[in-house]
């Protein structure tokens, strides 16, 4: 019998009748002989609402506050799940970040777990209870404040308990079936993989794919935790995120990403000298953008252009400064490009592989997809083009890497 | 300089507006030179929601839950309070019921505060910031479970924060001026008292005056907290409750008080003989119901009449259980009344005054409204009337007794 921690979202949560739904799947399980930790987040939309309360209530909304506020959120959650659940016999009963021990640091509203004193759940377990842990929240135990680890923080809530308590699996519940090949909303031919190693599914998270919180998975791949991502709506199989030596590598590549959130920067013409980047980059990061894609190529005259991606959000604030670094750099001229695009080909096949580079410049350039910038890493290449032709190039590096069409690791078995 | 606590119910922080309506007046005391500490109610109307969303996901949601679910109501209060404080550049932090360290028994839904450990909160106000503690909630801290302390919950964390503190005051804000000598609804000429005893307020609470939660009262009576009844909505003084001895005893009576909410129940010619009042009140009591009034008179022929008044929501069962134990009994009857209502004259005077009684029995006779059962305690005289002339009755005590013309202490200062 199995050690199970589950996390539902807040789309599997967002109504009573769902939270019921959850109760009975849970119930479903624990009457298999498992024990379960369930972590939940907020109802949908109550994060939001709270925080246009608070957007009401002040023009800068104090950091510690909001974390207080919106962990309202998850604690209406878990109560109410552990009521729902006493109606059909399932015996539940919920913990806080403070009663969980969910130890914190004190980054209000990004806080990072530093630890999980998981006594109190053990105590639970062992008497034949549900523990229902309200993800998102933590406690800073310095100050004994109340922390929240930011957008999608359940995720890790869930890993970081299941590294605790050295559960057996930890199930991520969803609204999608798992994680694809590639969006299925852009490519119908995308499909399920039954099995994605750490390294590929953090590429495809921070490329993009919004399954899992990218924080979560590295915490899972340091602690070893195996995550299964499943749907909240079906009891269909998803897909597990496991040490890479659990995965087929058949598959040269595994998924195709893309991200329209990005936008490039271009400083031209700059003298190829110690200091010119950190010149550029010390104002950027002061004002707290974060900087993706850097390139730079040596040129002939003794200058060169650097190329890099802020977030599309940052775009302006990032012109607006460089403009004013621009004489003092001596550049040339800064060009800047709102509307472009990430594309991705991801997999931890391609460092035994040569050519995959290759299929993938040919597969664009058969479509006259210009590259405009081309950034690798050991299991990923990402390629910069026109936003226009995103889906695309989407579609066609799919096609070409036999996404659809090859003999995936989940249909041998 | 003082050290104030302050309590805001519901409607004072019904909306953003209002809670930012609160933190100027909180403002305007600490810009005075005082040491405030706030705590806050739910918004008003937030507690029925949760209520009503409990009651959809379950049949009979388990206490323990729905402590986890009604505290939400404060923790979103106290953060939306520090946000807006903020704005005005008024330092305040908030503290949830575990951070206080309001400690509780472990009563669900009704606990009583044991302990206050008010060091952070020391610390707190050392450090020239305003605390704001969510009301209602508190903690067990044996089980370390979150607790509420029921409906008006709020008001006793204020007084037993003020007693913990030893605070000079402890304000409790609402949306009344203060105690007035009756209803203001029912006599218009109803003045507010400057003020009040612990005893006579008490009387007052439980007789149906619901400006302060009753369990306050005798918590501040107990640890001598001096509590200031007064209006979030006008800087006008309100009423002090105070020990005896510090209110002036000119006036016999200070108020008028009625009630509405109980109906009356007699058990006719039962024998009498010991054990007979147990038999009636056992099934009563076994049911949840409690019973105030109980009035027995003595009769001639070996049988009597047992009197008492229940809740009136809970008349039809009381009624039910008698008409089951009626035969067992030997009663010749048992008659009931829903149709009644309570007036009673309250005041520490009439204890070195004859005549209170009569002069109120004279006032209503006046009137020809009869009087059904009199029950007297050492400040207050209740007379149960029929429901109809419960208004007639309240105005013509208030004028019998003199409290809109006599000179009351309030307007010899």
């Amino acid at each position: 019998m199995a050690l199970i921690v589950q996390k539902y979202g807040g789309t599997s949560v967002g109504d009573i009748e769902r939270i019921k739904n959850v109760a009975r799947k849970v119930k479903a399980r624990v009457d298999e002989g498992h024990s379960l930790v369930v972590v939940l987040s907020a109802m949908a939309g109550v994060t939001d609402r709270l925080i246009k309360l608070a957007h009401d209530a002040s023009d800068r909304p104090v950091a510690r506050e909001m974390d207080v506020l919106l962990a309202t959120g998850e604690q209406q959650s878990v109560a109410l799940f552990c009521m729902a659940a006493g109606d059909i016999g399932l015996k539940a009963q919920s913990l806080l970040g403070f009663q969980a021990a969910i130890i914190t640091n004190h980054m209000y509203g990004k806080a990072r777990i530093e630890a999980v004193e998981s006594m109190r759940v053990h105590e639970l377990l062992d008497k034949g209870q549900v523990v229902v842990v309200a993800g998102f929240q933590g406690l800073d135990a310095e100050t004994g404040d109340v922390t929240t680890l930011g957008r999608g923080g359940s995720d890790t809530t869930a890993v970081a308990l299941a590294a605790a308590l050295q559960a057996d699996v930890c199930e991520i519940f969803t609204d999608v079936e798992g994680v694809f090949t590639s969006d299925p909303n852009v490519v119908p031919q995308a499909r399920k993989l039954s099995h994605i190693s750490y390294e590929e599914m953090l590429e495809m998270a921070s490329l993009g794919a919004k399954v899992l919180d990218i924080r979560s998975v590295a915490f899972a791949a340091k602690c070893g935790v195996k995550i299964h991502v499943r749907s909240t709506f079906s009891d269909e199989e998803g897909t597990m995120v496991v040490p890479e030596e659990h995965v087929d590598e058949k598959l040269i590549i595994r998924g195709v990403a893309y991200s329209k959130n990005e936008a490039r920067i271009t400083v031209k013409g700059v003298k190829d000298e110690p200091g010119v980047a950190s010149n550029i980059f010390t104002p950027i990061s002061a004002a707290g953008i974060v900087v993706d894609v850097i390139i730079q190529n040596t040129s002939a005259d003794g200058t060169t252009d650097i190329t890099f991606t802020v977030p599309k959000t940052d775009y302006k604030q990032a012109m607006n400064l460089l403009a004013l670094k621009a004489e003092k750099l001596h550049a040339k001229e800064v060009l800047g490009d709102p509307d472009i695009a990430k594309v991705s080909v991801i997999g931890i096949g391609m460092r035994n592989h040569a050519g995959v580079a290759t299929r993938m410049f040919n597969a664009l350039a058969k479509e006259n997809i210009n590259i405009q910038t081309i950034n690798t890493s050991e299991i990923k290449i990402s390629c910069v083009i026109e936003e226009k032709y995103t889906e695309l190039a989407v579609r066609v590096l799919h096609d070409a890497f036999g996404l659809a069409e090859d003999v995936l690791p989940e249909q041998e078995a």
